[in-house]
């Protein structure tokens, strides 16, 4: 697809550039105040030691870079009458994004009493980096900002999730060099391959060569240029590129890039929107070469720092002792020339803020960044359409995953027009059951097509791609920007985002505490092709320790979901989409599973997050049971049930509880997570001092983390994974972990006290059973006959 | 850098033709034979449904192509004599992997009761992927392998970490296109900016184009050919196409192809060690562009199944039930005319074997994928050397990584010539306080550089990237590979490996109990700038959940050390590189620290891996003391002394103990993991009875984990991280989670009973220095002057 520019090329006035780079002096100015100031902010005299922070927090380096940008993001914004937003990649450049927000009016609105003159100016500095101040990177407490920058990695995904549904918008993205070292960054370029010009917004890419990392060059800066070209066009750009040291010459450069830039994503978006262009694009990206450091201090104690890896943090260390270093700090804040850029009151000059927008428009106002604010409630259909019949518990087998599958198809349905929901997964929709959502919408693609694809759709809101990394992040931008969505991953593969998830978690954590900060959809995952069925891949596809992870995160922004069967991950499902600024976890299989819940009885199980379930225990009220058979997750409720069964058949006599939690944090105490429960509670459910034989999903501790606190945590004894992996049946993953039906009837047997004397000789029969199993396998290949072919017998 | 072919373009014969796709054959009559037989291997008889496996597991999609790869590998590793090791990235292939080792002898070798007959034919297709044979992917079982590649993401990090200082190595790689899309391999491609032509092997990159994953086409199959070429010279590559579904034609091509790909690489080397080039070479690359299931069933059930992705993983799956699909099954085998292939003994017939290569040169017996027999002990110096004069605890400080970093210089250069030492991180080596090894090697770099540059060269071993995962993908296959390294990270960015290291604490908890396979170095973790200390960025860098994830892990693998101090670091570090088979975990700062222990003491106290420091105490040995005060890592091992020296001073009468746990494992049971304390050891050491107050590095509840099965358990307190995080000072850090001195004097008092009331007054003090410190702060931005001048006042 060809596109040409439309307008001539812009040439800025030598007014426009005057003020252009008063903004950008102001910027830099603010910036350098914040790393280093805490009080005479407007130099109304000469430095001294004591106007300088004792602690020199903050990175310098990536900031003048940042403020041209933002300069120039303003321009545009301004005379286009644009809806952007910005994806800041280095958000370690905080000061910049903040100086940016103070100067265009949007952080005073924020946080009042940081005023736009002297007096909040100097609280602005103060409170920079500063014990009970704001933190040094771009972060939520940042106005405008979806993206905290510190780890490094998923800024073009972010904005890429950012614009998806919403063709109006133009996100802007920096990638710094070092970021676009990291894999997730490298292979996120190629989200172009799944914006549609007709429904998404654009996506600029700014990648800012300013050289280096915190101690090395960058690749990318030490390609050869016409090599990078080939690297950007591989990957369906047509790069811009802005070089240079010289400011005014690099705000003219930069105002062309940017009009170009924009001229031609919509000439792209005209071409597919208006005229029925269906190739794919080339968009544009901008290459943006200016000095690490750019404006600060050249030389520091001998050495280059400005355009160096020198110039990343604080460039002059020692202010407050070096006379020298503090006359340095002096000459360079001084070189911005403040007097021309803020009166006497400290407000910045009109000709500072001549290309700043008005209102929401500004990047750190607008509504874009504050997704919660455009949210609207997801239409959820009443479960009962897509329930499953349960006459009596057990009856029946579904593939519970498939089951939500009907349920997520109408909900993407009812999002056709709204186009606020989207599914995310690596590949793996179809694998993972949930097929039914491609009649309501395909899967994203741009690139050609053959007759033999199936479910592609240029328009679709169902997206795969083979990187957890990018589906994590297309999610994460979608989210905050007030829109909802589901993440299915197999359960092993998740891991591959961890680091990402802790972040989002960060975010969600500080966000519930900003009282401007709207509620998001929660982000919710589906983890299944889960641990114990992995019959095509083995160990290096089991791996049920996100549960762990996701648990050492902040209380109140996380949530574990085990539903036992399809009605309970309906009801689940449904919470977690209806939810706002959570991280949902929720494991559920994709194999056939017993139906034990009719729908009723699910929501009200879900509700409580864990009950007993006194249709499949022995005890008859008169008294505390003699033993407890707990159980959370599919796998574990079918062999806990068919252990009940054992029991009753062999040891009539027990009197058996059996309990199944969903909600896995139920565990913990009431003060340590919003859903612990009370000891009176947990008591009431599992009994001060009766053995507890509980049938873990996961990693067999956590259950103890989660409850050693509990009064019978003596008596609790838990089965679960513990690495024994390959690919064999799904009863031979059982066994070789002691989560087996037969384990778990001699675990009862070894600990509850007092059995009759035939109780040995039960538990000589399960091991001749698990012997039995072991040997008809290797000869077989499948599981034993009355395994394989077991079925509860029904209640009392 | 221009490199000419130095030869006439390969133009088989028609004889090696016939040899090479008998080979090709045999090995895809092999591979289907794994996945469906259990009997009738030869198909002496008609095909029945007995012979048929009831489970059909296993992936033929990408079979063929590995198997084409392989056949030509050998041919070329045969007729040059090459030293080659080959990663299969879509190790879900092992069909293909497992067939060429037997086909070569190899796999016979190494097992054998799988003979090179129909006998052992038999046994080699019922084991795959059958309950008590062999996993379904390439695995560590598998000979010749160093990538399980079940996760997909580090073909091509591993392979360029099996090439660095292996200058005789070809290390070929198959890249799949689905693992094409994954972060971790997007960025690997970059990897060539940091091979030494030199002192490296060679990576030759093997693109896998057969179009399609799971349910999807791939993005990279679906570039028009000029863009995926400007893509793959972005990176650095020079492309050399394969493309076709005619057998004949597709080898020819393919011979072609390594030809000029390998007298490429040839020529590369030539002048880099010859001649004295010095310039980045263009590494070639090649394309092979085969149908996904090539030679497979076109069609099934009325659709395509060859050339689609419902060619991933079985292609025929009701052939027990469905007799069409059994007739075409076993036309699919007969296609191959194994008559041709096999004699009637079932052994390969001379002509299939006529490429292939002799003794260790074949893929499955190069000494290369079994790094064990080449490893060599690490020359580290004794620590004397480096260990800092402690003349009494706490009387002086240092940076433990510094001092660390001058052992690991002195490692870097006893290796210089050897090469066999590496050290990786990104972007952090100077940041984490181990500069001192650029005195010995300076860090691998290929681009050009500025005179500004530092420490850049060519030849250099100390690796940085700003890629955890090209830092994690390298040191893992050089490690496996028969070398020695250590992985530097920013605490909190470790978890961006998180599934990295799953993968390989997998590969070693399965080679640990294969006798073949001989022992490799451990891969060795420094986890510094950590979350106490992060003084620059806050929040996002803050997380100490690694530590948790790890300990999730098989415990024969996995090892985890938080030294209090300098010497402390220094002796673990020590025992770590000389380890085997482990993933050590070292969490150590690089913020001034005081030393505790001499040098012997730390080695003892090390030996031990926890301890009384009873120089710390107050405890006459008479009686059991009133607390223990126990700790584990830097930051915690100062609040403990400080607040034992608070106790000393204001609560005399208590008899204090102090422990101190640098080797985590140790809590655990001695059943549970190998390094676990016996009951009796662990209640020597925190009493039965007695409170424990507990401050520990990372999440609290970690401890309880560790320890709940302890008599005392109910005694234990522990304070630890609990996400309370942002830029402030380093003592603003402990207090906000409620691990500073003057709380943890609070703990012991809450706890102890039947104190004198003058406690009472004493746990108001300490209230009130706490919030003196909150308003100290807050004004000032520094720690209050006692904390930050605290001394320890030296023992009894």
């Amino acid at each position: 697809m060809s596109v040409d520019t439309q307008q001539a090329p812009t040439e800025l006035t030598d007014e426009e550039l005057a003020g252009l780079d008063a903004h950008w002096r102001a910027a830099n100015y603010l910036a350098v105040g914040q790393i280093y100031l805490m009080a005479n902010p407007l130099l109304a005299e000469p430095l001294r030691p004591e106007h300088v922070k004792p602690r020199l927090l903050g990175h310098w380096g990536t900031s003048p870079g940042l403020n041209l940008v933002h300069t120039h993001l303003n321009r545009v914004i301004k005379a286009r009458d644009l809806d952007a937003l910005c994806v800041w990649g280095p958000g370690h450049g905080g000061p910049a994004v903040l100086a940016n927000a103070w100067l265009e009016g949007s952080y005073t609105e924020t946080y009042p009493d940081i005023t736009r003159d002297a007096a909040g100016m100097a609280r602005l500095f103060k409170q920079f980096s500063f014990p009970g101040g704001v933190p040094s990177h771009v972060a939520p407490e940042t106005p405008g900002s979806i993206h905290e920058g510190g780890e490094l990695g998923y800024a073009l995904s972010h904005a890429y999730g950012a614009a998806f549904d919403h063709p109006d918008l133009v996100v802007a993205c920096v990638i710094g060099d070092g970021e676009a070292e990291t894999g997730p960054l490298a292979t996120s370029w190629h989200s172009n391959k799944f914006l549609d010009p007709v429904h998404d917004g654009a996506v600029l890419p700014i990648l800012h060569l300013n050289g280096y990392k915190i101690a090395n060059p960058t690749v990318l800066a030490r390609l050869p240029e016409a090599e990078l070209d080939e690297l950007l066009r591989g990957y369906g750009h047509d790069p811009i590129h802005v070089t240079g040291d010289e400011p005014a010459a690099v705000h003219r450069a930069t105002a062309r890039a940017m009009d170009t830039a924009l001229d031609r994503i919509a000439a792209i978006q005209r071409a597919a929107r208006e005229e029925g262009a269906t190739g794919r694009p080339r968009w544009p990206v901008v290459v943006l070469r200016t000095p690490k450091g750019w404006t600060g201090p050249a030389e520091v104690d001998g050495l280059p720092v400005e355009n160096t890896w020198r110039a990343h943090q604080v460039p002059l260390s020692a202010v407050r002792t070096n006379p020298e270093h503090l006359a340095q700090l002096e000459q360079w804040l001084r070189s911005y020339r403040p007097e021309e850029l803020f009166d006497d009151a400290g407000a910045p000059r009109p000709a500072v803020l001549a290309a700043v927008p008005e209102g929401p428009r500004r990047l750190g106002a607008t509504p874009y960044a504050n997704g919660g604010l455009l949210l609207r409630e997801l239409p959820v259909p009443p479960l009962e359409k897509y329930a499953v019949p349960v006459e009596e518990p057990g009856a029946r087998m579904h593939e519970p995953t498939r089951v939500l599958g009907d349920l997520l198809r109408d909900v993407m349905d009812a999002t056709a027009d709204r186009r606020d929901f989207r599914l995310v997964g690596p590949d793996e929709t179809a694998s993972n059951r949930l097929q039914a959502v491609y009649t309501a919408s395909g899967k994203a693609w741009q690139e050609r097509t053959l007759p033999v694809d199936e479910d592609l759709d240029r328009h679709g809101r169902v997206m795969e791609i083979l990187s957890e990394h990018t589906c994590q992040g297309w999610l994460e931008g979608y989210l905050l920007t007030g829109r909802h969505g589901l993440f299915s991953c197999y359960e092993a593969f998740v891991h591959i985002v961890d680091s990402m998830v802790n972040q989002h978690v960060k975010w969600l954590r500080v966000t519930r505490r900003l009282p401007w900060r709207a509620p998001v959809a929660s982000l919710n995952y589906l983890l299944t092709s889960h641990v114990w069925r992995q019959d095509h891949n083995g160990f290096s596809h089991q791996d049920p320790g996100f549960v762990d992870h996701i648990l050492n995160k902040s209380p109140e922004a996380v949530r574990v979901y085990l539903p036992p069967d399809a009605n309970t991950l309906l009801s689940v499902a449904d919470h977690a989409l209806r939810s706002r600024d959570y991280v949902n976890v929720i494991v559920a299989g994709k194999q056939p599973c017993f139906d034990w819940l009719t729908m009723d009885q699910a929501k009200a199980h879900c509700a409580r997050g864990a009950g007993v379930w006194d249709w499949a225990g022995t005890e008859d009220g008169s008294r505390e049971p003699d033993v407890v058979l707990a159980c959370a997750g599919d796998v574990p409720t079918q062999e806990i049930l068919a252990a009940a069964q054992l029991i009753r058949r062999h040891l009539p006599e027990l009197a058996v509880r059996v309990v199944n939690v969903v909600d896995i944090a139920r565990l913990l105490p009431s003060g340590e997570h919003p859903h612990g429960m009370s000891d009176f509670e947990y008591d009431g459910l599992f009994t001060a001092d009766k053995p507890v034989i509980f049938a873990y999903h996961g990693y067999p501790w956590l259950i103890h983390r989660l409850a050693y606190r509990r009064t019978g945590h003596a008596h609790l004894h838990v089965r679960g994974y513990k690495e024994i992996g390959t690919t064999t049946t799904p009863f031979d993953m059982v066994v070789g972990n002691d989560l087996d039906r037969y384990r778990l009837v001699m675990d009862v047997i070894d600990r509850v006290p007092g059995l009759a004397v035939r109780a040995a000789a039960v538990r000589q029969r399960m091991e001749d059973v698990r012997q039995r199993h072991h040997d008809w396998i290797r000869e077989h290949g499948v599981d034993l006959p009355e395994v394989a072919d077991w079925t509860w017998e029904g209640s009392r």
